[in-house]
């Protein structure tokens, strides 16, 4: 009899990783029995079109809820329910991969949960490939790098561990690709935010936490130069502010990246208060509803968990 | 510089299993760099007396709380914050192996979370020696043997798992036992129930879950004569009452579970409102605050997911 389908995703907005991860752990599943189909909670980001335009691969099907289509599905790069898909209480997970914080997240039965706190879910499916003695295909190798590449910005974020270099000196091999040179040119194209309106850039690599009962949005946007990006900053305080009063967000944090110098500059706005905390929690002072960030690079790893603490 | 003590710990009213998978993964870890030390958040019980005392191996030392003495700690078996250490939130857990559901249960930082949905705890940890070229040594792959027999009731319980069998089988080898033997006649030695008290019987493996805001309450004691152990049903029901009205459970299930049958009675106390949500949940009548339950041996499987489902 065959197995009852299941579908696989990351999380909403999708980056590189939550795709990629999903097509890895997809197709290794199904080596070992399971039927089952990646899918995307979004469209492509412009380094994620890259990374698919570049290797030819199919990017996968678009979904926002389930709609009844399963009953099962596995989690890749997420657990939080507010980063999936919009009707997530009307199936079982029966699997999750991540790399992140446990949260928001509870199961009536007994599941596969595998997180390590490593800098790309790939590097875990890396790992689970080995595990299953699963040959890597070239096809996959290159956009599970390329996640790599994208989650540790080239193995120089703070989140990189050797598991992730070995990881991506393997892939890269497997798919013949020099990674360094590629991986330069695959940031690159990430930091195209011309194309893109303010808008768009705010919503793009953005997640919602719940601290201590406050709404908290954290959204990232990588460049090679800052004071370029904030030619726009009156244009990304609007919408930021009328982000807020829509959704009822009581802090938005927007973390502009500098990828060549890992540093950070960060756009604050919220309730007085949450702003305070955000403050403290960073050790910083936002003024003109701008903080400077040096140093930190990781949503994750620098800015997520003394936020979350300081909201507890 | 060596690494921080972390402490390595299963769930309260500890049984085989929360004791030994504590002391085996502790074994592992430390062969891995870490450096923990496997306690017990309580008193062996008769089989776990039992098996300590056949292979002579020292039972880990009792905590309650962590009471400042370390940072970090790694959970095995139980992730629910009611069924561990008191000041569990005073710690950061980096660690976790499991097979039963996820609730309850909430970080700030990613950690290493290892669920399988398998029969014991045990066989996951074995899986990990595997995977890491690790030994079990002979005495610690007996206590892990046992853990095996004691959760899967010697591979009679509907949890069991082809892994949990090949575990067994291994593990047997390397501690060089017979585990059909053995395995009964450790079982029977957690069914000497005449020495206990009742009000130590609904203590001695009873865990508490949160379900929708409602306070539930499932024991379990294995037997081999239900009727004998029912001889003290006026006793049983008392002391529960009194559990009741003191802890202010809205529901308290105690189940009396054949091992020879692999069939349970069990006594049902609580609200009207959730007695009757037990009886839809359960396909069963409370009757005389008895219920039959025929083929349910495993509170995991077969009683906590339609219960949880029924208060949903």
């Amino acid at each position: 009899m065959p197995k009852e389908k299941e579908l696989v995703f990351g999380h909403r907005n999708p980056d590189t990783d939550a795709v990629s991860a999903a097509v890895a752990y997809s197709y290794l599943q199904n080596q070992l029995g399971f039927n089952t189909e990646a899918v995307a909670l979004g469209e492509p980001n412009e380094e994620t079109k890259f990374v698919y335009d570049h290797f030819d691969v199919k990017y996968p099907r678009i979904i926002s809820a389930i709609n009844g289509e399963v009953k099962k599905v596995m989690l890749v790069d997420h657990n939080e329910r507010q980063q999936s898909v919009s009707d997530i209480d009307t199936v079982e997970v029966t699997h999750v991969v991540d790399h992140h914080r446990i949260a928001n997240f509870e199961t009536e039965l007994p599941l596969y949960y595998r997180a390590e706190p490593l800098g790309c879910v790939s590097t875990i499916v890396w790992k689970m490939y080995n595990e299953n003695d699963v040959e890597v295909p070239a096809k996959i190798a290159a956009i599970m790098a390329s996640s790599i590449i994208s989650d540790t910005l080239l193995l120089k974020s703070p989140t990189t561990t050797d598991e992730d270099r070995d990881a991506l000196k393997s892939l890269a091999k497997t798919a013949d690709i020099d990674y360094e040179t590629y991986g330069l040119e695959m940031l690159k194209a990430g930091t195209n935010l011309d194309s893109k309106t303010t808008q768009e850039l705010i919503d793009m690599d953005a997640k919602s936490f719940d601290m201590n009962g406050n709404s908290v949005r954290v959204a990232q946007v990588n460049t090679v130069d800052v004071n370029d990006t904030l030619k726009r900053e009156s244009d990304f305080v609007k919408d930021i502010k009328a982000e807020n009063a829509d959704k009822g967000y009581n802090l938005f944090v927007l973390l502009i990246t500098n990828i060549l110098t890992s540093d950070t500059t960060g756009v604050i706005i919220g309730d007085d208060n949450a702003v305070a905390k955000f403050e403290t929690a960073l050790d910083t002072k936002v003024s003109d509803n701008k903080a400077s960030l040096p140093g930190v690079v990781s949503r994750k790893k620098q800015v997520v968990p003394p936020l979350t603490a300081q909201f507890n």
